[in-house]
């Protein structure tokens, strides 16, 4: 179905508008997502937002998006410039903005055995690091990203665009921590924690498939009960004044240590 | 000199608040770092702020800063938790805010033999990336970050903050390409560039110090004369649908990659 929107107060512009914040996503089960090129990233994985707004873009991209919507028989919503910057929230707009269907998959249904990395982050803060970690889990091939406790949410629009479309292409799981061990102790897995307690370096042990990278929450890192669950803890060089490094950044060398390990075999 | 300031229209609070916009940084030659780890990791490093700013902190890292500023004859100013707050625009303050002066470091003034690794960022837009790579820089032993043409600034108060106080540990330099160019084929160094269109595995090369990874810009990556006058163009793996990583992450991978290299030998 495709239509027309032209005026600022309709009422479907003020309730995608609202996905902006995290309880209007909660209420309605859909998330934002803009640009062309995270668009075009999802529906190469054959993910199609429920509606599409879009600026009479001429773009052959945002054509292509358009036919598969109109495919699917999903919702084009043809509107201004203006429009969509209320939408977005940005002075210039992206030629298109997406509503989506949230993407959250439940930990029973993870098959562990499609990869032999997993990213696990615990209470992370910074939706922009979150992001950013998605991307990196798509760059490693790992399999997706568990999210420990109480994390920031993974879809709002700050996460999504550090994502750069890895959003559409990892899985996203979110569990509490005695759910998670359960679940991890069920099958095979080794618990890798960073921590600036371990004796270990990073590119000290062998790590074994499918390895489990665990990272802490910005500021505190893990709690040292979780610490102590892990199978190994490790520590990366810092030969600085600074004892951490960007969550985000430990995430990205340990999961290249992970990869070029496991490429070697 | 200690003082109180209780209004919120006092000129000086006025003039503070200013430092947050980049024209009056660039007018003043100062700049803004907020949070006792912050004001305290640049103390230790024997770099005290031109005015210091506090609520009333009873924090020991407080009182150790302000008698640091009394023994040096600084400008101690003591005002309400609002002010501070007005000051750094967050609604919860840190306990101190500190005005620098200007960090910058002449590129003439630079001496690599002092490092293995030096990170050059090229027309580099966000300040949270900035700050992460100079915090990165300062895990890996890094000289220093020299950022070429048209970087973001890297005392904003975003990038301040992101560095977690590396911005007192690194040297910082700007310098536009054929300048820069000319000082580096002045004396040894191997100008390395991560590039798309790179051939080898970032793994492959044996790198000789000391080292200059050259980062370029978060969308367009680097201008292709830049990557044409590069020693060694390389790449990481990427397994998945992006073709890109953040790039603090990818500054952080290969600056870990140039670590591990030198410290096995």
């Amino acid at each position: 179905m495709a239509r027309e929107i032209t005026g600022f107060s309709n009422p479907l512009v003020k309730r995608v508008r609202s996905l902006r914040e995290k309880k209007f996503r909660k209420a309605e089960g859909l998330f934002l997502a803009e640009g062309l090129r995270i668009l075009t990233e999802a529906r190469e994985e054959g993910v199609l937002p429920e509606m599409l707004f879009h600026a009479g873009s001429t773009h052959p991209l945002a054509a292509e998006l358009i036919a598969a919507m109109e495919a699917a028989g999903g919702d084009v919503i043809e509107t201004s410039a203006d429009i969509l910057s209320k939408i977005s929230g940005k002075d210039n707009a992206q030629a298109v903005v997406g509503v989506y269907r949230d993407r959250l998959t439940p930990l029973d249904a993870l098959d562990r055995t499609t990869a032999d990395i997993w990213i696990v982050a615990q209470s992370l803060r910074d939706p922009g690091n979150l992001g950013t970690i998605l991307r990196t889990g798509d760059a490693v091939g790992a399999g997706g990203l568990i999210l420990i406790d109480d994390c920031v949410d993974p879809f709002s629009v700050e996460s999504v665009r550090a994502s750069m479309g890895a959003l559409f292409t990892q899985t996203i799981t979110q569990a509490r921590w005695p759910e998670f061990m359960t679940w991890l102790r069920a099958g095979p897995g080794e618990l890798i924690g960073t921590s600036l307690k371990a004796t270990h370096d990073y590119q000290e042990p062998r790590y074994q498939s499918p390895s489990f990278l665990l990272v802490g929450n910005e500021a505190q890192g893990l709690p040292e009960a979780y610490e102590a669950e892990c199978d190994l803890l490790v520590k990366m060089p810092m030969l600085g004044k600074a004892d951490s490094l960007n969550a985000a950044v430990a995430t990205a060398v340990m999961a290249y240590e992970l990869l070029n390990q496991k490429r070697k075999r």
